[in-house]
């Protein structure tokens, strides 16, 4: 085989519901993802969106084997294994990579800031080594208001030229467009997710392979929709859909304002639970959520 | 008891050593806590400098028990250990105070960017409330240019209100004085260690606590010596020799360059490792750095 197999599509950074204790509650992440694949929509577990990094190594490797013992297809995931020290980045890449999982979504190390592209590369190539095994496909997480470690283009080239059929595509949440134009251009055929929807139609256009946007756990199948026929005739009216949906939800702390709505959608009060440092939205901003999303005619159909 | 215990004086965020495959050098770790001890000087191991978010959790557990084993006096340890999940805070704090520490260095969570008060307060009060011990004494590390999430004045009063004897002090590796001065002000009696030797005169002329500094590492004698003597007619004298030497460390990263330092006055070439993201300084940094300290007549005597 000469090409590698890639993941295309719309992929949700799934949230991680906790119990009364703030423990991870395994049942109700297991019954989301299956609504969420009930919506052709992939899993990229251990995001941002998931507070991946408020969970504990342990926890990642519980939750994700309680997934794949469900039932759930590890083709259609993309975990979440870049971590701040490259030997634990290696423990849960090779775990993924045993399990079946179709790729990996790596953000660089990211409490030390101002660091060399050099040191960067050096990171990612000890975990691709240590790593070792040809079935690794390795998707760079660029999030510089996140991370603030971005990816440069002559890094991306460096790790494309030394690693090629391993690092294979980017999931671009700068919101940048010039950015997704520039690593597009520099590399045709990467596996480029755009980091929301709002870019989805346009990252289509420059032959990306869909998105990967915190909003697609609560709007999979309108994204989705948009994914499937980015080329019809009304694609801008999808997108335009979609957005006003994304509108509503981001004029609040996403992985809060995403929680109350499942909360919310699926009479499910356990679901409105964030862990520190990140906290729930307040009754007011509950209301003009909740009402905001009416004014559209927004629901979550089979929650 | 009334007052509780606290740590005073100057103290290293201890450099990690590496072995040629990068694991952590357990002996060589060893000897360098006894040197730093021989000097008076305290051990804050798992800080920025000791690249502890560069180790594994397993590791941090394995090293500090090390240290213990060896003999070394908990009672003068301040590891750091302060994780993005707090449930990792919980498990390394209760693990130090169980060893004997005399006091645990946490930064907040710091993946998230622009989290609430609220949001940092709750993660220190489960970090508390579950680690569930009265010897537990928390020194908060305020280090926004690395950790991009600050301890305002209105945060710090209020977990000093709820958690008293218990948040005891703060390492403020800002750089700004006026911050010094606003938290000594605020809080007469708090635990407030400089976050480097040059305002090390200034904190203690505060009421500070002393210092916890890099290059405490190379130069713990001199630190110490100010420390000591900071109410001496010559104490402006001595900052402005601790101050030459910082000089020469930290025009270049400090980490490497420290490491460098240790390899050099050790004639170790082991020690001159660094886990990525980090690089090692190149041969024109290395003779740059070494030839300015020869100029100071710098040493590091009984290495």
């Amino acid at each position: 085989m000469t090409t590698p197999n890639t993941m295309r599509g719309v992929l949700a950074p799934v949230v991680t519901p906790f119990k009364a204790d703030l423990s991870a509650d395994r049942e109700r992440l297991i019954a989301h993802c299956k609504w969420l694949l009930s919506q052709d929509c992939g899993l990229a577990v251990f995001g941002t969106n998931s507070e991946a990094t408020s969970l504990t190594m342990d926890e990642r490797f519980e939750l994700i084997d309680a997934l794949v013992e469900a039932g759930i297809d590890p083709a259609r995931m993309m975990p979440g294994t870049g971590c701040c020290s490259f030997l634990e980045s290696v423990a849960l890449t090779k775990h993924a990579i045993e399990l079946g999982c179709g790729g990996v979504l790596m953000l660089p190390p990211f409490y030390y800031k101002g660091v060399s592209d050099e040191g960067i590369y050096r990171n990612f190539a000890e975990i691709i080594e240590r790593t070792g095994d040809d079935r690794l496909r390795v998707y760079l997480y660029h999030f510089p208001q996140m991370s603030a470690v971005p990816f440069s283009i002559e890094l991306v080239g460096r790790l494309l030229e030394n690693f090629p059929g391993v690092v294979v595509g980017m999931k671009d949440s700068s919101g940048d467009k010039d950015n997704l134009v520039a690593m597009m251009n520099a590399f045709p055929g990467f596996g480029m997710f755009a980091g929301n929807e709002t870019l989805l139609l346009k990252n289509m256009r420059l032959g990306g392979a869909g998105c990967i946007s915190a909003t697609a756990n609560i709007n999979p199948s309108g994204i989705v929709s948009l994914f499937n026929s980015w080329d019809a005739d009304n694609a801008d009216d999808l997108q335009g859909a979609l957005n006003a949906v994304r509108e509503s939800v981001q004029q609040f702390n996403l992985i809060a304002a995403m929680k109350k709505m499942i909360s919310h959608y699926a009479s499910d009060p356990s679901w409105n639970r964030v862990r520190p440092p990140l906290v729930e939205l307040n009754e007011e901003q509950n209301n003009k959520l909740i009402s905001d999303l009416e004014t559209l005619d927004f629901e979550m159909p089979g929650l």
